[in-house]
């Protein structure tokens, strides 16, 4: 940071800063001041939050208890302002790693993909052999080639499991609309291709599901709530929707999420909570939290989620699978609701780190008819194969915000990037990242200011129609004036200065995906929903 | 536009409207709002507005009178956000262009630019012999290598000149401040070079101005306030002078410009109005008003300005001179003051078209560093040389916009389009082009964020600095919300659809540069500046 006077923060120039471990940049634990709220009360504070008079002041004292003045509003800094995030492509010449044409199909990508992968022979030395265990996308397809399975038979047991799982008295709240007609369609095309052995690539016949924030024939998509698809009917596959159709793949379903991705806890009031896998009683996180429940409770191996703050990575962490946001642009955004223009990008929810690196090269590559191939930019495709081995790997470790999480978690990591250090001989290199808790703010500020410009262009006939969480976002990403999202761009930009010189030294930055585990889900918070900033805060 | 309900636009889709001449699309005249204001009038206002109960209120009411409420704030639209303009370069492989690689020197570009020009036979054809005459980059050169003259001759009668010209009864207010023994130093090195043999460029000794917004050695970079140099002193040129430097341009000195580009009289309190060389009485137009002028007054062939959204090419037209504001992100930004981010851009006032090109050769183009040389693009100069003649040119006319000006600009401009027609065959293509004063408020609101967020970086302790309409000025802008700043962003895509559809069927889309003629300077606007958005809003 720099300096702070009079709650106005004076920050110092990127190059000025030190950014190693003996840094003496103070780190600001993030001290969310908001009480916990269901039932009449947050029907009251949601009332005083929309009213003319009352709610302006009411934001004003909120975000001043929250920082955003003295770390955003008034803050001085000389960056300028970064929009968008699409940075030029610069080709590292790494070594190891596959190039993708954006040229190429998708099936001739997920080819590719596959190559990146150990074989059989390294995988079964890793193995070892749970109780449970989901099958990977390689399963299928081998179960699929022996003839041990058909698509059919797995769509048969999908629906039966997701009716099953719908049932009282803890319904999970997967799904939001799945259609077993359409399903089996696609399952016994699928069988039929296998039967005279033309599978489409090793997605054929694999069910993935998709938040229902994702254009996806033939479902609507409501972004969670009761209205949204009246308003916008779906008529088209997402682009990242037809590249899997493309592979050969079953979508089985639009996954719960969160209201307009306006919250992290997936709890939804509409469409019930998505409940956690490992245990029922707590939420599954969001809010893609359908799309990372259906993954860990092994109903299908991959699954697509879209991530704006987190909201593919934090539910994937809380119900222990893995969640990739791929790098802004990279997975083309049309056919996504657009709840936001800078931040949004779909990602993907999968059992293991084979999978979602198959599904990546599946959906991503710039739409080739967009620009002159001359600019195509390229997928570069991490060569997994461990007998290559992976070397040199530089690990950054801001301690202070790795350890600034519960106990249970930070046992955890440490013990997870010790196992790493172990393994692979994986150096940990310690940094200072600046201005986190500024660059939370920023991010909110962000994300809010263009998730309400997107709710207006539907006037505020929905309102009410809104879950109260909801409606308390809403108010709150709305209170923002156009300097405060233009200083939020400049900080962004500062944190890509920050970011950028530490990815000079290292490849990858690790911290705990989210702060705790996953909380319970409280019988009040089904109905109002809950404001629960703090607990939020922490995921 | 699409259809008014209630006090709110809901834009129709871009692909469903006609662009053509006989489409339906209303052509909203602009009508300002808001009375001519000096003296007294104007601190009592200024007073209101920044009060913190009545200036809000106050600022809703001009917002919702200027339409700002109707078009922008409640609008519907379905486009994204478009935030900065800087688009893939698309090759169209056009006949008769040179393309100018980035990684030349500024000298080898200005050389590149020299063989686009006419040959001097077919200019001699051309020209007519009026009773004055400026002197274009060539007449310089010619007369330096023939030692008809030599740059400190130039040099000593410029000083002379622009001392003159400060004199009562009309200070022409030209220059915020030029150094002679720097200017002197800069002649004698070029002579010295013509004697050699040995000039750097066709610019070599060629006086050029430099707009006050623009960091250039060994001067303070004002932005015509009496406070910001102090704040933010200059240490370097300018990357832009840098490159002319480069070329042995002497640089004369910082133009008067309208205080912090906010207005587009160029009345500046503080350092006097610039006036208008053709008749001292009347305004230079603005903010680039004394680069503007200086080129008219034939002081100097080229001076730089700086245009983010008319601040070159309003008073080049007030003072019948050239101006070119290039495309986003050609001429690097780094250097000038960063009054907004997006819309601003270095540009070129010159005396002819040629001289324009031969300047913007020089400072045009990446900085090589950047990124990596398979990415950076070309700059494509047109051959001037009409000799291989330039045939086919479509001018794409929107009758209503063109027309929207006073009887004299009319007749002027109608005037000129026809001669284009005669005498080179060029055709002329009725169009629509939807929404223009959506658009105008749209920039403005940009504009205006942009610099409200600038100058909140120096906290408010300069507010009673600035003169009292640069005062007013900062509060308007500093009065929309996050979501009013995002909706302009997206009726920018949206007008970027709208002229890539027309630049589909047409080359350049011609109109009036200005509605009306540079107007009279009244003395009560030279002490506290004047509130004329009437006329402002014409210009």
């Amino acid at each position: 940071m720099g300096f702070v006077k009079s709650r106005r923060v004076v920050y110092r120039p990127v190059k000025d800063l030190n950014l190693a471990s003996d840094s003496p940049q103070f780190y600001l634990h993030a001290n969310v001041k908001a009480p916990r709220m269901t039932g009449i009360l947050v029907k009251v504070f949601t009332w005083f939050l929309e009213s003319p008079i009352f709610g302006p002041l009411l934001l004003y004292i909120l975000k001043g208890n929250n920082l955003i003045h003295t770390l955003i509003t008034n803050a001085e800094l000389d960056e300028s302002p970064l929009y968008v995030p699409a940075h030029h492509f610069e080709d590292h010449n790494e070594q190891e790693v596959k190039n993708l044409d954006s040229g190429l199909t998708p099936q001739e990508k997920v080819q590719l993909a596959i190559e990146c992968l150990p074989s059989s022979s390294e995988k079964a030395q890793n193995e070892t052999n749970p109780s449970f265990s989901r099958w990977t996308i390689m399963d299928y397809y081998e179960a699929y080639s022996s003839e041990a399975i058909t698509p059919r038979v797995v769509a048969e047991r999908f629906i039966a499991a997701v009716d099953e799982s719908s049932k009282h008295p803890l319904p999970m709240g997967f799904f939001i609309n799945y259609n077993p007609d359409d399903i089996l369609r696609q399952a016994d095309e699928s069988t039929l291709r296998y039967k005279k052995g033309e599978p489409i690539s090793v997605l054929d016949g694999v069910p993935i599901a998709v938040k229902d924030e994702i254009d996806c024939l033939p479902y609507p998509t409501t972004g969670g709530t009761k209205w949204l698809h009246k308003e916008r009917p779906c008529i088209d596959d997402a682009c990242c929707v037809k590249r899997l159709r493309l592979c050969g793949a079953m979508l089985v379903g639009k996954t719960n999420m969160h209201e307009l991705g306006a919250g992290t806890s997936g709890i939804n009031p509409h469409y019930g909570a998505s409940r956690n896998p490992y245990d029922a009683n707590k939420i599954a996180g969001g809010s893609s939290s359908g799309s990372a429940a259906v993954v860990s409770a092994g109903l299908c191996p991959v699954a697509l989620g879209v991530d704006g703050g987190g909201s593919v990575r934090m539910p994937a962490a809380l119900c222990g699978v893995v969640g990739l946001k791929p790098t802004f642009d990279r997975v083309p955004h049309s056919g996504v609701l657009p709840l936001n223009w800078t931040v949004g990008m779909v990602g993907i929810l999968a059992g293991t780190v084979e999978d979602a690196l198959i599904t990546y090269a599946a959906i991503s590559g710039e739409i080739p008819s967009k620009q002159p191939s001359s600019m195509l930019t390229k997928i570069n495709l991490p060569l997994l194969s461990f007998s290559k081995s992976i070397r040199d790997i530089k690990l950054a470790k801001y301690g202070k915000w790795f350890n600034d999480c519960s106990e249970d978690v930070r046992l955890c990591c440490t013990q997870a990037l010790s196992e790493l250090q172990d393994y692979y001989g994986w150096k940990t290199i310690d940094v200072t990242l600046p201005d986190i808790e500024a660059m939370r703010l920023a991010h909110y500020l962000t994300i809010g200011s263009e998730c309400s410009t997107w709710f207006d262009s539907f006037g505020k006939k929905h309102i009410a129609e809104l879950g109260w969480d909801a409606r308390v976002a809403l108010s709150l990403y709305g209170s923002f004036s156009s300097k405060e999202y233009i200083k939020a761009q400049k900080l962004r930009n500062r944190q890509a200065k920050f970011h950028k010189r530490i990815f000079a030294e290292a490849d990858v930055i690790v911290s705990p995906t989210t702060g705790v585990t996953a909380y319970s889900i409280q019988d009040d918070a089904l109905k109002t929903g809950e404001l629960d900033y703090v607990n939020g805060g922490w995921i």
